[in-house]
């Protein structure tokens, strides 16, 4: 018997102790080891928890009880998660994660800590939820190289585009329905402005480039500026918008990483990705592409993704899995304005027609013009060539100076 | 160092040591050890290969030197790659192979032999290509009841049955051009009989189930006898017909596990899974459906699998992974007569029309017409409910008293 604790009893936590107790036998089968819960660590109570022995408000308990091997710590947040799992790898344990946000923020020093005290830090829930993701990433696409990782990686934000797109609700509605199907929190914003899939991309190019590659370095953009005129158009030009986290290694080594609403083809293979599901393609360059598809997210998909780290780190206790990226820096990115691609543009101006083809031709490479059914008088909306983001600024500048509104600027995809 | 032997210099073999050889560094940092090539096996000579020192015609040279410690099965059939294989991992070498016929026929015995020795056999290549879909199943979706999965296993059909549905080719012209572009052989049996897709879904049921599940316990029906007329109702019904390789435990614990062509929806996630493409729906207690996609097959993509085994085994020289299952009889199967599902039926008669109706919905439950543009005279296509195979072809034989000729019969996807 191998006996673990979980930090935190809130929707994944919860969950956890379900799994773990309605598969017991398969896991112990599976594992060869029984899994006990000994600590749940909570501060509030829970008196009428069939669990109700097992919860305890003071860290220490698990900290310092060397039964405990493996620690889950799903309570969500830097502190004081970063803290606990620190100390618990110091102290031996092991640690697996659904706190997307603490390892896109701390991973790499987590993962050396990890290293030094010979016990594992994994985190297959962070990203994709129920999806296996980080595992196939590191290891069964072990013998490649990644050329490129995009996916859809936020369910609340897929919910309220494919409410825009299929049901043509406007953004606010499609945001006030997710919220009460309880799709999106009452403070959406890490949701609806790509933060949440910035911590995501974050992590899934660390692992993929072996250097921590930090949020606060990947350009983040939600989609509340996303109109059903946008959608309106993207369709008319064969395909749909999404919110894309993409990163790509450039020609000199560096990453193109953003997150960021993206034009992508109907027949591309996240175009399909609807609701709250979630798609990862990953392109490598001996396998091409191979998508991950799923639930991103909910309390079972998350939570048997973190059993099943629990479960690794039962069979590992002895051994270190290979899940490594050391320290980066703000060099590893390319700086957004200097990243390359095509774009859709929207345009609205009292001017003669000709006049706004012309001037947006003038500025722009490739430019053709896109037309929708039922378009606003005086809009037109046109696809630009391949241009780099700061002589696209300059273009914007330069349009505008001409009396013409630029009403949305959005990237093309490029898979 | 660890030094690895390749049998068989084929179209996988090639790209197995393409990929060891173009990727030694990286491969190298990642499995902390360098992977080196001491042996190709190879009755054929190759005196321009780079690789030439290293051909050998003599297996003896692999099996009796104690320096290879992870060997390539990349030779397809089941003999001799069957006997080269028991005897490595009986001379303590770990195995990894992508012959799906070898695993599906002698899978149980061998991860036994395996077991035995403390070594490993590992067989990521031989379901879906480069789709990483062995490792997933058997890890990262551990914590979890697998209650169904269903897949587009064979690229061969899928592109046939691709250029079926969206250039209205016969049959026999799709036939003709995927052996022109190489990706059906001349004798294209083992593909569009389907007993390739029965191979896979054979080792994938016994993974999830583990117990072996023999590929002759597997119902297995090819596309040969689809025609462009199904096709055409299958769209009005709003769906595409694909063959899917799928296993599913039923409620008394048997397994409803087969091959055959399916009628899928087109909101189901299988069916944009197209051209020479796989894709594999893995439906969870606790995960929800998660679908692998990607190219299920080639020199590259699946050399690539081959390869992230071999890394694999070289990080667990000296601890087994837990993929194991143990040997199964043909109980573990319901029998074909005896499962349950919903069937599209194209029926041929000289009887006025409501006497076809009348006589299909006799016999069948929940009758529905489908209509499509342009039918043939004296034709008519339905949908029915689900109902016991036995009594459908009890059915079938009653309206085929009556005059009426059934031309399909196709099962209806519940994905």
């Amino acid at each position: 018997m191998v006996q673990a604790a979980v930090m935190g009893y809130g929707v994944v936590g919860s969950g956890v102790v379900e799994v773990l107790t309605e598969h017991r036998d398969s896991i112990a089968k599976r594992t060869k080891e029984e899994i006990g819960i000994k600590y749940i660590l909570d501060i509030r109570d829970f008196p009428d928890s069939p669990f109700h022995d097992k919860f305890t408000k003071s860290f220490d308990d698990i900290l310092l009880d060397d039964e405990v091997r493996v620690v889950a710590e799903v309570m969500g947040g830097v502190h004081p998660a970063y803290e606990f799992t620190k100390q618990c790898l110091e102290h031996g344990k092991s640690v697996v994660t659904s706190n997307k946000e603490l390892v896109a923020t701390k991973g790499a020093e987590l993962l050396r800590i990890a290293k030094e005290n010979n016990v594992n830090y994994l985190f297959e829930a962070s990203v994709g939820g129920g999806i296996p993701i980080i595992r196939p990433l590191s290891q069964c696409l072990a013998a490649n190289d990644v050329i490129e990782v995009a996916g859809i990686l936020n369910g609340t934000t897929n919910f309220i585009l494919t409410k825009m797109i299929r049901e043509n609700m406007s953004f606010e509605d499609a945001l006030a329905m997710a919220q009460q199907l309880g799709y999106a929190e009452r403070n959406p914003a890490a949701d609806v402005e790509g933060h949440d899939a910035g911590r995501k991309i974050s992590i899934l190019a660390s692992l993929v480039y072996g250097k921590h590659v930090y949020p606060e370095y990947v350009h983040t953009q939600g989609i509340t500026r996303i109109t059903l005129q946008d959608v309106a158009y993207a369709a008319s030009w064969g395909g749909v918008i999404k919110l894309i986290g993409q990163v790509k290694r450039l020609e000199d080594q560096t990453l193109d990483i953003t997150v960021e609403p993206m034009l992508i083809e109907k027949s591309s293979q996240l175009a399909n990705v609807d609701d709250v599901f979630n798609g990862i393609l990953v392109r490598g360059d001996s396998t091409g592409d191979v998508v991950f598809y799923g639930k991103g997210a909910g309390k079972l998909p998350t939570a048997s993704a973190v059993v099943a780290d629990i479960m690794d780190c039962v069979k590992h206790l002895k051994k270190r899995k290979y899940l490594d990226w050391v320290d980066g820096d703000a060099s590893l990115v390319k700086p957004y304005t200097q990243t390359v691609y095509a774009s859709y543009l929207r345009v609205e101006s009292q001017l003669d027609k000709q006049k706004i083809i012309a001037a947006v031709s003038d500025v722009f490479s490739d430019v053709r013009e896109i037309v929708r059914a039922n378009s606003d008088d005086q809009e037109l909306a046109f696809v630009t060539g391949d241009m780099v983001v700061a002589d696209q600024e300059k273009a914007v500048a330069a349009i505008e100076a001409t009396g013409i509104h630029v009403l949305s600027k959005i990237r093309i995809a490029d898979f």
